[in-house]
C-alpha cells in the first residue's frame, strides 16, 4: 500500500490530545455537528440519511396532516452518511463500541458492506468510521482496507491494532468535533485515493 | 449556453414515443425501479433517501424490538435522491404535477433548491426530474437552468415551455422506465456539464 510518506502509521501513533468536552455526547450527534460545520463553512455537503422506518398504520387527514399510529425500525439499504467533498462523492458507515480491543463486524450488515465495496469501485471514496468509546478512540477505516480484513481473515471482529495499524485516528477536537475530513486531506486522499 | 452540438433543443422536441405499460405507476415507484435496474447492472449506484418521520411516542421493549407508536412526517433536510454515476455525485430531487402548463414551484422547498444550487457549486451534477402526468412527459433540468429561471423570473412556475426549451425529455420506456442517467450520457452532461 503506497501511503504517501509513510503518514498513515505516524498518524495512527500520535499522542491523544482528549478533549473531554465531548464526552457525553455519541459519536452520531457528533459526526452530525460536524456534518453540520462543515456545510456552514462551505466546506463539504455532506447528511446523514433519515432512519428508514417502516409504516404500518396511519390516520391520514390530509396531505400535511398525517398521523402515524403504528410504525417500525426498518434496515437501512446503505450507509448512514454521504455527499460530495472537492467534488467527489463520500460515503460511510459510523459505529461505537464499547469493547477496548475489536469492533465486532456483526454492528455493519453485510449489503451495508457490500455498498461501501460498490461505491469504491465506482470512483468514490467509502470508509467507516469506528469509535471505541471507552478508549475514546475515534479511527477512520478506508473500504479498501476494511475489505482487506474481511477477505483475508475468518474473524468475527477487527483488532483495534488493525485500526492503529491501517486505518486513521480522527483527533478529538472540539470544532469541529470529529474532523474526518483532515484525515482525506492530510493524507492526500481527496487526490490519491485510488492509488492506495 | 454551450450545450454540445445543440442537442438539447432537438431532444426536446423529439417525438414521444409513449410506453403506456407505465401507466398507473408514479414517478417515485418507477424512479425506484429504475434506481434499482441500475444498480443491479452496476451502472449507477443511487438511492431514493428514507422519508424523514419525527417520532414523538414509541415502546422500547428492546433494541431490536421498538415499536413507534406515535410519528408524522418531517421536513427532508435534502432532495430526496443521491448517489454515484461514473465516479460523479448525483444529485435531485424529482416531482410530479398534474397540470398541463406549467410547475409550481411550491413543490420543492426553498432549502431544496439551495441544496440543489450548493451541489452544483461543489462539483456535482445535481437536477430536477418533473413528470407532468396527464401529458405523460417527464423533463429533467439542470439545476444551472433551473436556476436561471428563477433568478430572471418573479413567478411561481415554470411554463412547459421552459421545460422543453431547457430541459431534456426523458424517453418513456420499459425498462429502464425513466432512463435519465440516458440523457447524462447523451449530451456528455457527465463530463461536460460544467461547461453548461
Amino acid at each position: 500500500m503506497n501511503y504517501p510518506g509513510g503518514v498513515k502509521h505516524k498518524k495512527s501513533n500520535n499522542n491523544i490530545n482528549i478533549n473531554y468536552a465531548n464526552r457525553g455526547m455519541n459519536l452520531e450527534d457528533e459526526l452530525n455537528i460536524t456534518n453540520k460545520y462543515y456545510r456552514d463553512l462551505d466546506k463539504a455537503i455532506i447528511y446523514k440519511k433519515p432512519t428508514p422506518i417502516k409504516i404500518a398504520k396511519a390516520n391520514f387527514i390530509s396531505r400535511k396532516n398525517v398521523t402515524i399510529t403504528e410504525a417500525y425500525f426498518d434496515m437501512p439499504s446503505t450507509t448512514d452518511y454521504n455527499g460530495i467533498y472537492k467534488g467527489k462523492y463520500i460515503d460511510f458507515e459510523a459505529k461505537e463500541t464499547t469493547s477496548n480491543t475489536s469492533f465486532p463486524l456483526s454492528n455493519i450488515h453485510k449489503h451495508q458492506l457490500l455498498h461501501l465495496k460498490r461505491i469504491y469501485e465506482h470512483g468514490g471514496l467509502s470508509f467507516i468510521i469506528v469509535r471505541f468509546t471507552h478508549l475514546n478512540e475515534t479511527y477512520l477505516l478506508f473500504e479498501k482496507d476494511l475489505d482487506m480484513f474481511i477477505s483475508n481473515n475468518n474473524r468475527k471482529s477487527i483488532p483495534l491494532t488493525y485500526f492503529k495499524e491501517n486505518g486513521y485516528l480522527i483527533k478529538d477536537k472540539f470544532n469541529p468535533r470529529v474532523d474526518y475530513l483532515e484525515v482525506l486531506d492530510n493524507i492526500g486522499g481527496i487526490d490519491n485515493e485510488k492509488k492506495n
